[in-house]
């Protein structure tokens, strides 16, 4: 397939905010929303590495999606538009391009967000997907990595560990789950929880590779000591049925990644106002540790032991 | 090379924008300038596609950084920032990649744009190289492709081809010449021209695939037709002493592409402020042809006879 038939017939019905200019120019212009400040990530997923070749292609477009909009979501940002960078390989036909778009109109409408424009390229040996996603903040509310303090205690959103037996089943090595195999293939950006955290929290990050490798990269980049109570950790209903009450059960969702959840600090006078967000938005929220003077990362086992786990988590 | 070593110790210093954050964060955060609009391009350079797998790495950097400002040139936009997708396969070893982030650094130097954030991949097949362009310009000031009118004039900056003839001499397929290698290698973006036109021409868009093909893609944005005259096309003098005075030697030089010079429309009241403009920048533009009712290109030869093209330039 042609680059430019491509773009004509598939992408361009997805050009619906004037920004993106009908994809018939050379670059978008977007008018930004006044007295905001612009926020700007940009993730690659690769085929093989990033997603199984064998995932669906709706599936693999809401993930390219969500995991950029997992970055804006940590940072605090509401989503303004995006630009995808479609790279192929042989292996994606007609009928695989078709799907993908659909899945990208989808996640498009889901989190209500612009495609602004991008590039395709093809002939790679593996497929390429990488997205920028475009979002705005008020000015000075930006969440980073590095706000964590001593004192502070150590969040997660939702649960953890179901995307890494999501993936066990779509590569048949675990029995089906719908619901596990779904946090793997459709997770949820958490916008609206970062919308909140960024008038509450110290400090954040997505959990990408792992909760125990993100903790360990918020300790570092925060110059803090943070220590996580495996006990702690926020585990779903199909996901606790799985998993033995050991401490390697619990590393074993500790450090699967793709959970897509924020992790996050916040003074202990903030416990009550954590409550509150998280019986708004309906969302568990869940203390799994504590940010201490020091530095690097602590993991607690059951009986409050400090173990030392083989990995930590993914390291791409 | 682990991800978090090569960004640790080769990127890292190239964050010098507090936009960037350290690259320390899940996302860049960027204060707009007030008042303006922002645009957005992505670009993809494929190995072996789009570059030559023995081209020098800083070239190869240069070039992803300026295919990219081109586009932000032919809005007539100001750059602002950039996010870079670096995509490496085996074949890139630490030596390619310091070579590449020093010329990547070299050229945020010239352009004065920031490195705001994004995204390095390994494993791959050939190397995949991404950069989303961020730049501003007056809202309403936008130039694209759609503008083009019956009765105006079609112009290009600087000279035509010598990418094409640089690459065959990248290839060993033609002798040595520097000037014309550089161009290959090398170009430059015509920002500066691009800021002028935004309030001169009426239809703009870069030359990356062929004079000709680009020149279609206007006339069929535009829903115009557009005659590009041959003999008009302006060639540099290395270029010229390789070009035969035939209808072939300047289809060869029109079809070439990875020109990066503006090609854009004017109204015919306007030919003072295009020769002003000439001048003033010391950038050399060229009448080429015209733009009529109708629909479609139009190549004339040297006895003004219509030619039908085998290839009109190159289609990823």
């Amino acid at each position: 397939m042609r680059e430019r038939a491509l773009i004509d017939n598939l992408l361009r019905p997805l050009a619906r905010h004037p920004a993106a200019r009908g994809f018939r120019h050379d670059a978008a212009v977007l008018s930004p929303p006044v007295g905001r400040d612009m926020v700007f990530t940009h993730d690659v997923l690769v085929s093989g590495i990033h997603y199984l070749a064998s995932d669906p292609p709706e599936d693999i477009a809401w993930k390219l999606v969500a995991v950029n909009l997992s970055d804006l979501a940590a940072t605090g940002a509401r989503p303004l538009g995006l630009l995808l960078a479609l790279g192929l390989s042989g292996a994606e036909d007609e009928q695989w391009v078709r799907s993908f778009v659909r899945g990208l109109d989808g996640s498009l409408e889901r989190w209500d967000v612009a495609l602004l424009g991008g590039d395709t390229v093809s002939g790679l040996g593996r497929a390429v997907l990488g997205l920028t996603a475009v979002g705005e903040i008020e000015p000075g509310q930006a969440l980073g990595r590095t706000g964590a303090r001593p004192g502070d205690i150590v969040y997660v959103t939702g649960s953890i560990g179901d995307a890494g037996l999501g993936l066990d089943i779509a590569r048949g090595k675990a029995p089906p789950d719908e619901t596990l195999l779904r946090r793997y293939r459709r997770p949820e950006p958490r916008l609206a929880a970062g919308l909140a955290l960024a008038l509450l929290a110290t400090a954040s990050l997505d959990v990408s590779d792992g909760l125990l490798i993100d903790a360990e990269r918020l300790a570092h980049a925060s110059e803090v000591a943070v220590s996580i109570e495996l006990p702690l950790v926020p585990l779903s209903r199909p996901a606790e049925a799985r998993t033995p009450a050991t401490n390697d059960g619990l590393l074993a969702r500790a450090t699967s990644g793709d959970d897509y959840e924020l992790l996050f600090t916040a003074g202990p006078d903030r416990t009550g106002d954590v409550q509150s967000l998280s019986r708004s938005l309906g969302l568990r929220i869940t203390r799994v540790g504590a940010v201490a003077e020091g530095s690097g990362l602590q993991v607690l086992g059951l009986g409050n032991e400090r173990l030392t786990p083989p990995r930590l988590g993914w390291e791409h």
